[in-house]
């Protein structure tokens, strides 16, 4: 069965943000009250699975092994049925 | 009144998408079962605001002018209050 696995790839709190903080001040100097601006990344895979917690299993392992990088990388993974 | 804005931009329809179809194949080397990956970015905008409609529309503005490209991206703007 066809799914739609969502991961959404943030900096872990504390790691340097320079895009996050390069755009905050481009914000700024347009004349925004911006206070900060965290930047994260958002994979939409379709995938072939056999059920939904097989999916949740196979997006899980592709963070892992691909997608994130644990030493500065938190992730999320939502899954819905196509 | 403090508000955070999620800001997601991600290619329209038809544009070449090189991270996405390379996210894919290196997926597919690794075993899994992928037909397509979309690449996205999400910026979270921490922002005073007057009020929650104020708030969107100075998101709504942001990405006009700077977050995302008319030409070749979408975008969609959630915002709640913190």
């Amino acid at each position: 069965m066809k799914y739609v696995a969502k991961i959404e790839v943030s900096l872990k709190p504390g790691h340097s943000n320079p895009e996050g903080e390069t755009t905050a001040r481009l914000l700024i100097e347009l004349g925004y009250n911006v206070e900060a601006v965290d930047v994260s990344k958002v994979y939409t895979v379709h995938l072939d699975a056999e059920s939904f917690d097989d999916a949740k299993a196979k997006a899980e392992e592709m963070s892992k092994r691909l997608l994130a990088n644990p030493t500065k990388d938190d992730y999320s993974i939502s899954v819905v049925e196509q």
